[in-house]
């Protein structure tokens, strides 16, 4: 059996989420679908990790094995022709046996954007949050740096789902007008907490508004407790940007 | 009654285009509806022109008269409350009585975008034409240039519609890379005849290809005949940039 591993870009808007259900369309399911019709067998793709309803991917990574001899481009070409529009697969190569998209990544990197002006954006606004309010971006920046480093993230994580082990390493945390309405925020980590991103975000935005001061934001973090934190900002301005191995 | 000018956003994607018709949803009855309903009376909202299903707008221009007294900003808040997510207006102003959005016009700016590369996009799939051949960009601009000035656009209007007169003035074209795999098609011209943006991009896709030289396309432009132009490009790669005065 060759091991693929293949790197995804999905507008997710119309998917409910990564992870395999019994009654929604999901990404998973649709790409297990396309995989399979293509290499002529029942196939698996196993995911670096689970996406939110509504969030997109730039560089999801996943993984199967199979028993044909199609080469990588021939894969690439065939498994996109059998997926919709609003998921493409943009590479293919073979991989050493032990290769696990999910077990083997060291960490993810995330893009979340707002579109930060008075006006909604016909266009962005599949894309973005809409904040209206102007945003104190450098004070944002200076909140965000104290996630930097290992810590115990459950003032972050969805209050539905309580992980035994919820500590996680962030790298790094970046703030940036890409555009002059757009800001993005880039969160670099070993792995996330389900709704971290959207939690984090969310939070950083009551920064940015003046309602939580950088210190407030600390000792958010130090608290342990999902009560404490900002509302979840909503799925859509969520891109997993890749994952490193 | 007062007249008021109104600029406009739209994704195109979900509207049967512009103008009103009797069974299809459409911007022009969607703005309508808006309007009517804040300004408390039947409105009919005058569009500066046409533009066909899927074409998308950053600066369509419209006018409609009304006896209410709300203010400009009161009413930009109010419509866009009351429109769906993919139409904005992004501005409103009270003009002279005479204002008219076709008749006052000027001229008319379109842009057209191509994502030029092998892959297709998840996101730019909605907003560009996807030309997977490389497109010989300073060539495809030598040929549009031929356009600028009053010529006959027979050959390039739809076959479905023959104007009266189908004689217009190209002020500027312009081919820009705006992105790694955008190529971005600017036309300005005093107005245009119905698919004729889209005619114009498809013969000069052919150009790129190396399949029409400048000199066969400049011939083309001078049979004004519909039948020696290259297909039309693809509605969703098309944007009104915007309309003078």
């Amino acid at each position: 059996m060759r091991n693929i591993k293949i790197t995804i870009q999905f507008d997710g808007t119309a998917y409910h989420g990564w992870q395999i259900q019994s009654r929604d369309t999901t990404v998973q399911q649709t790409l297990c679908d396309a995989v399979s019709t293509i290499v002529n067998e029942p196939v698996k793709v196993h995911g670096s990790g689970r996406t939110d309803a509504g969030v997109h991917a730039l560089g999801q990574v996943a993984h199967f094995q199979t028993a044909s001899g199609i080469d990588p481009k021939g894969l690439v070409k065939g498994i996109n022709s059998r997926l919709p529009d609003d998921i493409v697969i943009t590479r293919a190569e073979e991989v050493s046996p032990d290769f696990h998209a999910r077990f083997s990544a060291k960490s993810r990197v995330y893009w979340y954007t707002i579109w930060n002006t008075a006006q909604p954006s016909p266009f962005f606004g599949r894309y973005s949050w809409h904040i209206i309010q102007k945003l104190d971006v450098a004070v944002m920046q200076q909140a965000a740096e104290t996630l930097i480093g290992v810590h115990d993230f459950s003032s972050f994580q969805g209050a539905d789902k309580e992980e035994v082990l919820p500590v996680r390493e962030v790298f790094g945390v970046r703030f940036k007008r890409t555009r002059q309405h757009i800001l993005l925020f880039e969160i670099h980590a070993s792995s996330f907490l389900k709704h971290m991103v959207r939690n984090i975000v969310g939070t950083l935005a009551d920064v940015g508004r003046g309602k939580v001061t950088p210190h407030e934001f600390t000792a958010i973090l130090e608290a342990r407790d999902r009560t404490r934190a900002g509302a979840a900002a909503p799925a859509c301005g969520l891109f997993l940007k890749e994952v490193r191995y």
